[in-house]
Order: C-alpha cells, then sequence, then structure tokens
C-alpha cells in the first residue's frame, strides 16, 4: 500500500495546480466576471453570470488553461434574443475572439493567456426544464461544488490523468472516453480514485449501472450508465465506448497489482519510418491497403463531425472486402494532414473462381431460373448439384484487394463527405508495401498499431 | 409428346431384353433352381427356393447378367445350422464359386455365364419377422409380382437406364442413389415412367414421403422416404443422397422439357491428362491440396466399406484446413488402384500472423489469465483491446496448405483405417501443380470435376 501512496504522491506533485497558477486563474476568472456583469449592465436584460467547469470547481489538472463563464437568461426571453444579447455579452468580454456554434452560438477567445468559453443559457429551475443541453452544466457545477470536498478534488485530478494517460480521457467523438464530468461523478460515487479502481478492476461486469441520485427515468444501450444526477432521463457516459470501458478495467486492475507512475505519463512512441513499417508488414505476412483521402472538405470537418465519418466508412470498407471474399486482420482510421482508411489482409489476391450456392432444385421456378441463367455460359462451372442445390463456379468480381478499393469503394457504405470523394474517385489506394509511404505523415500510428496496448 | 414417345421407343430398343436373351436367361435360371433342390433333398431339411430380383421380375435392362436364387429354410432352424446348409447348397449349385459374407455367409459364382448369388434365408411369415435382411427380398418379389404388368416393367427398365444415365442407380454407398427395389417401387407406385419424371419434376418438395401401402410404422429424417410396402418400419431410399432425390428432378425437368436419349446413354468423359490438370487450375486461380493413399489394407475394403471412410476422412480434411483459415472451393474423393483425398484452396499460403480472440476484459480470472498468457510474450502482438475483448495476433501454426496436409492430418476426424495410415504417415501429399500427377489414374474424375454436370 505504500507504494501505491508513494506513486499516488508523486503524481499529485505532477497534477496539482500550484498555488500561483490557483491564485492567477482566480484573478482572471474574476475579472471575466465582472466584465461579462458589466457587459449585462448595459443591455436592459435580467441576466446572471456563473462559472462552471473544472477551473470552476478546482479539479483542473495542471497547466489546463480553460475557463468557463455562462450568462444565464430568464426562460421568458426568446431564444433569438439570448443569442443577440449572448453574443453581445461574448464579443463585449472577448474582443479578439469568435463565434462558434454548438445548440447556439456563443463566444470563444483567449484572455491573459486563457482559453475562455462565453456560453449563453436559460436559468432554468432544474435540469430537467433545459432548452439546451448547456443549461444543465450550471447545475453540474452546483451539485459537484457540494459534493467535492480537497481531497476528492484532488483524487478527481488523479483519475483525470490516469484517463489521460491510458488514453480513455476526453468525450469528443475520436477518443470516446471519460468526460471531466463524468471522472467526478465516479470519484464522488465512490469515494476517491483508489475506490474507482478498485470497482473497476473488480466489481464491473458491463452494461455498468451507476445511478448516484436513485433517480434513473430512461433506459440505456450502452456499456456504462452513469444516470446524471441533475437529469434522470441522461446517462452521462452515454459516448464512452465499449473499449473504453474495458480499458479502464484493465488499467485498474495493472495499477493495483504493480502501481507505477508510467500509467498516467506513458512514454510517447516513436514514429516508425516506411522502411520499419514495410519491414513489420513483412515479418507478418500480411498485405497492406490503404486509401488516403487529401480534401479540405473532409479535413476541415471538426474532429467530432470527421471521426465518425472515417469509423463509419472503415466499417464498409472492411465489409465490403469481407464480402468479396477478403479476410480483414485488423484496421483502423487515422487524420492529420490527410485522412487514412488503413486494412491488413490476409491476403492480397483470391482465385479467378467463386462459388456460388444457387436454391434447392426443388424449388421449381427459382431453381430453373438459377440454371437458365448458366447453364450456357462458358465462363462458369456448373450448375452442378450439391446436397439439394445448384451450384456455379463463376469468375470473381474483383481478385485483389487494390482492385477492390479502385474499383468497388463506392458500393460500401461510407460518411457522407468520404462517400461524394470516393464518388468523383477523389482518393489514393495504397496496397502492399506501397502503405509504408504514409509513415511519413502517420509514424505514431503506426508505431501504435504494430505494437497495440490495451 | 410425340417427341417423346419417340425417344422413348428408341431407348426401348436399347433397354428391352432380347427374346433370345429371355428365352437363355429363363433356361438357365430354371437349371439353377433345380439344381438347388437336389442339393436341398440330399440334406434332411425343410427348404423351399425362390428367384428373387430383376432377373425373376422380368425388369432387367438388356445385357445384366445377374441370377438370385434364395433357399428357404423354416424359422425353427438355429442360425449356425442355416448357414452351414446354405453354404452346402450354395457350394453344390456353384462348385466354381466362392463364400462371401453379408449379414450372414452366402455363395457368389458363375453359372453359364450368369454371375449367380445363391443366399440362404428364413421362410418367415411376413416381412416384419425377418431376421436378418434377406428374409425380407422374397416379400419384395411377391409384392412386385402382384403388380408389375409388361408395360410396368418395360418402363422400370427405361426408368433404371435413366437413373444409370444421370448417374444416380444404385443403392451401393458410393453412389447412395436409388436401388432397382426402389426403381420398381416408385413405377408402381406413379403408374409409369412419365409418371414418375412428371412428380420427380413438379411436385417433390424434399422431403417427400410416399407409403403405398398407407401403413408406416416409423418416422424418417431423409430427403426421400418410401416407406416399404413389405414392412412399415423401413425407409427404402433411405440411402438415396439428398443430391441424388435433386439429380432426378433436375433431370426429370430437363427430360420433360426437351426429351433425348442422351440423358439415358450419356457420353462417356475424356479423361484429362496431367498437362490439362494443371492448366485448368490455373485459369482458376486455384490452389490444389490432394492426399494420396496406396494401402492394401485400404484399398482392399469392398467399396461399401472404403467410400463412407473416404467421405469421413474428406470431410475431416475440409473442416481441419477451414479451421486453419484455408477456404476450401470444393474437394473430392476418389478410389481406383490408389485413393485421393482432393481439395481446391482459395489460396496456397495465409499470413504468419493470425488474430485470436480472447475473453471480455470484465470477466476478471478468466481475462487476467489471457492477458497473462500473452502480455510478455514478445512473439505476439498485443494483447490488445477490441470491443470490450483482448485480441492477440499470434504466429499463426500453419501457413501453408502443403504444411497442414503434412503435419496436421492426424488432427482430423477421419476414417478408422485412413486414420491409422495417417498416424503412421503412411501417405503422400500433392500441393498446387503436383496435383496433375494423379491424371495418370484419375483422368475421368478430374474431367468430371472441372466441368461437373448436375
Amino acid at each position: 500500500m505504500t507504494e501505491t501512496t508513494d506513486v499516488l504522491a508523486a503524481v499529485r506533485e505532477r497534477v496539482d495546480p500550484t498555488p500561483a497558477e490557483r491564485e492567477r486563474l482566480a484573478e482572471t476568472a474574476a475579472r471575466l466576471v465582472e466584465r461579462a456583469e458589466d457587459a449585462i449592465a448595459e443591455l436592459s436584460v435580467e441576466a446572471d453570470v456563473v462559472r462552471v467547469g473544472s477551473t470552476a470547481r478546482g479539479t483542473w489538472v495542471r497547466g489546463d488553461r480553460d475557463i468557463d463563464v455562462f450568462v444565464r437568461f430568464q426562460p421568458t426571453l426568446e431564444r433569438a434574443e439570448l443569442e443577440r444579447y449572448g453574443l453581445h455579452v461574448g464579443n463585449d468580454v472577448l474582443p479578439e475572439g469568435h463565434e462558434e456554434y454548438a445548440e447556439h452560438p456563443y463566444v470563444k477567445g483567449e484572455f491573459e493567456g486563457y482559453d475562455v468559453d462565453l456560453v449563453p443559457c436559460y436559468d432554468v429551475d432544474s435540469a430537467r426544464d433545459i432548452r439546451s443541453a448547456v443549461d444543465r452544466t450550471p447545475f453540474h457545477t452546483e451539485y459537484l461544488d457540494a459534493r467535492l470536498t480537497d481531497e476528492l478534488a484532488a483524487d478527481v485530478r488523479v483519475f483525470k490523468q490516469f484517463l489521460k494517460g491510458i488514453g480513455a480521457y476526453g468525450s469528443d467523438l475520436k477518443t470516446r472516453g471519460f468526460s471531466g464530468y463524468l471522472s467526478e461523478l465516479l470519484v464522488v460515487e465512490y469515494g476517491g480514485f483508489e475506490a474507482v479502481m478498485e470497482a473497476a478492476a473488480d466489481a464491473w461486469q458491463p452494461p455498468v449501472h451507476l445511478d448516484p441520485e436513485d433517480h434513473a427515468d430512461a433506459s440505456f444501450d450502452d456499456p456504462l450508465v452513469v444516470i446524471d444526477p441533475t437529469d434522470p432521463e441522461r446517462n452521462v457516459a452515454a459516448v464512452v465506448s465499449a473499449a473504453n470501458v474495458a480499458r479502464l478495467q484493465h488499467y485498474a486492475r495493472r495499477f493495483r497489482e504493480d502501481p507505477r507512475e508510467a500509467y498516467f505519463f506513458p512514454e510517447p512512441r516513436d514514429p516508425l519510418d516506411a522502411a520499419a513499417v514495410r519491414e513489420r508488414l513483412a515479418e507478418r505476412g500480411t498485405h497492406a491497403l490503404a486509401v488516403r483521402f487529401d480534401d479540405d472538405a473532409l479535413l476541415g470537418l471538426v474532429e467530432d463531425e470527421r471521426y465518425p465519418q472515417l469509423r463509419r466508412s472503415l466499417d464498409g470498407l472492411v465489409r465490403g472486402l469481407e464480402n468479396h471474399g477478403f479476410e480483414v486482420l485488423r484496421g483502423d482510421t487515422w487524420s492529420a494532414e490527410t485522412a487514412v482508411l488503413v486494412c491488413e489482409l490476409s491476403v492480397a489476391e483470391l482465385p479467378d473462381v467463386e462459388r456460388h450456392r444457387g436454391p434447392p432444385v426443388s424449388v421449381g421456378e427459382h431453381a430453373a431460373g438459377f440454371y437458365g441463367k448458366y447453364a450456357d455460359d462458358p465462363e462458369v462451372t456448373g450448375p452442378y448439384i450439391d446436397g439439394g442445390r445448384y451450384v456455379v463456379e463463376r469468375e470473381r468480381d474483383v481478385t485483389t484487394a487494390r482492385e477492390f478499393a479502385e474499383r468497388k469503394l463506392a458500393s460500401v457504405a461510407l460518411g457522407k463527405r468520404l462517400a461524394s470523394l470516393v464518388e468523383n474517385g477523389d482518393y489514393e489506394v495504397y496496397a502492399g508495401a506501397e502503405v509504408g509511404a504514409l509513415a511519413a505523415e502517420f509514424g505514431v500510428e503506426f508505431a501504435d498499431y504494430f505494437d497495440p496496448r490495451p
């Protein structure tokens, strides 16, 4: 246990904000609130200003520089008015900022070295009455403020860093991991970082169901369900993938068996170069296939829109290859300057013939139709009878993986932007050792791919 | 219809025995019966002599030279006595004959150019009281004698020739087709050859159930069920494979659409030579694998014992290959001077790695065991997490089809004799173009294989 204590102390040493950092943040946040209140005063509207998020709750990890300021308007205000007033206040507070759009517009900008979101919302009576998702946020802060002791806040920081270290932190659609709010809820619910580790390691049997306020009012089909204490109809963990739940369970067990700082701060991977990628493929005896997109319309999408499309397209590619007889060992999708779908196949080439099973001979017209279609086709072997069915061996539509990617990609289910790029032939295919060329951009991803961690 | 009538007349011209053939057979059969009766008279035992089979019922196809003579003893006779008397009579009648063994011994031999079986059986009151399968045979002849007009007997000959032509005649375990008795029952039941064709073409929906005497006293799980009119517990068609039922349906439809003598007397296939086999494989882009056995213990087995073992072994080989990741397009087994199992595979070689899915990470001990087994194995990629499960990519046990046949054949389900041959390494493996060498022995089988008919 001393070992665990030592490791956690060392982690806290790295993740707890310094006193100077706290002080500076408090001062900056106070100035922001004041500027917002001044801006409201200039308008003939009733509103108050609240801080939300981890820097409001003291659960931020050293070095985080996000300050979230919400301006709450009365629910009687028209939405168009709320947006107009909200942007007005935002632009007043953050004159260098720019507008972004979630459910409604808000202003994002830098202020004294901090990244600030200035978000308008409605001041509803309870989280059940919200008009948009952001209205819920102040309730989260209220709920947690009442429960987070200094010790629990410190454990939240440790837990967040653990999730970052294992690659499971963040509710963005690339990561599909644990949000900050979810991390805080888990620490509060179990009573500390080590208690979360113990539960994840030993007790969790997905689907895991937690309901701190015992008020669930909906059912969810997710591997992890944590009912929002401020909203009985919401699963705070809805975005968390099965893999990330398993990942937390795995590393929680590892940590409890052998506590090490390295789980919190893993060594970054050295990128592989093209030669190394080709060497690894040769060792494995597999055949790689990659499809690469280099188009602004796709790459300009925010990650939360781009990754779901890339994943959907990867699934389509894998299913398409498998439907055409190519066994896929593994696939992945990466995006940086360009976006790629990468698959590793068992074989590069399939025979010229494929087996095609027809109907049972007994099903009169259907059987006669099948027989008639193939009986006089000199390209076809058969029809012959296997069991009680007609079978033919006919020419395979595509015999190489490259050919599939070049000719059949449009026939699989793809994300929307990718579908139109494929439609126009606006993509490049890399097959076999050619895939090595992608290492220039995705060397770290290849390193992860060939030596994957849980 | 005239066309059909013409074709059938032409077929009858070729299958009806000539008057001279009938006369000669009648005389020979009479002499055989007389000799058998004389032999019985020398023994102090009560018995009578009956002729059975197609030559007794006038349903043989021209050129058939089988005469079956049964000696019926009283059921009170001990089995050992029956066997002794039976062989005594058999050896008296067929002094040049030899003993064979079905359920009990009988004598087989040539007599005046005919192949004669002289079989002892019990003279029971009904087919339900039989002590062994041969006791039933005289009842079949009695049943059919009462129903076969000359016209129906002629139609039986036509139907038998049709079944021969399409490769579905014979209840032996190589063919798994229609026996002579079954052919006769179908013609009698439907009232003629064309009526059988019509039923098979249009009405049959396997499982097909026929019960001429409407007395079935058991249920059967076969594609064609024809309850024996002399035994309510027996399916006369039990041995008929689903493929042969489908084959009859297929060719019945063909014949009705386009009546041709060729269905009855197909052209024999020209054998392929080694070069042709290699060429066909190259065209198809497939990889052949054959296992050849050249051992007297296997090849000395009668076909009814050998073929089930060969088929079972082929199934085992195919399943084994598929379990090791090799897709099998088609397989077959042939036997002549040697015996072979032949498979045609999509690929010759698989990658060095294979995916191995472990348990869900959540299932504590099992998951920990899997992780522990592979975590420090430098030969293994992973464990990583996919969905909620551990996955590793580990070295594939066999990467080529040849290696499978050489190293893993003993691990699959094989027929008994083949299992011991494989155990001792007493077999040869042919892979890829090498398989061409088997054309010297199996040239016709290869011709059928590469251009299969229904």
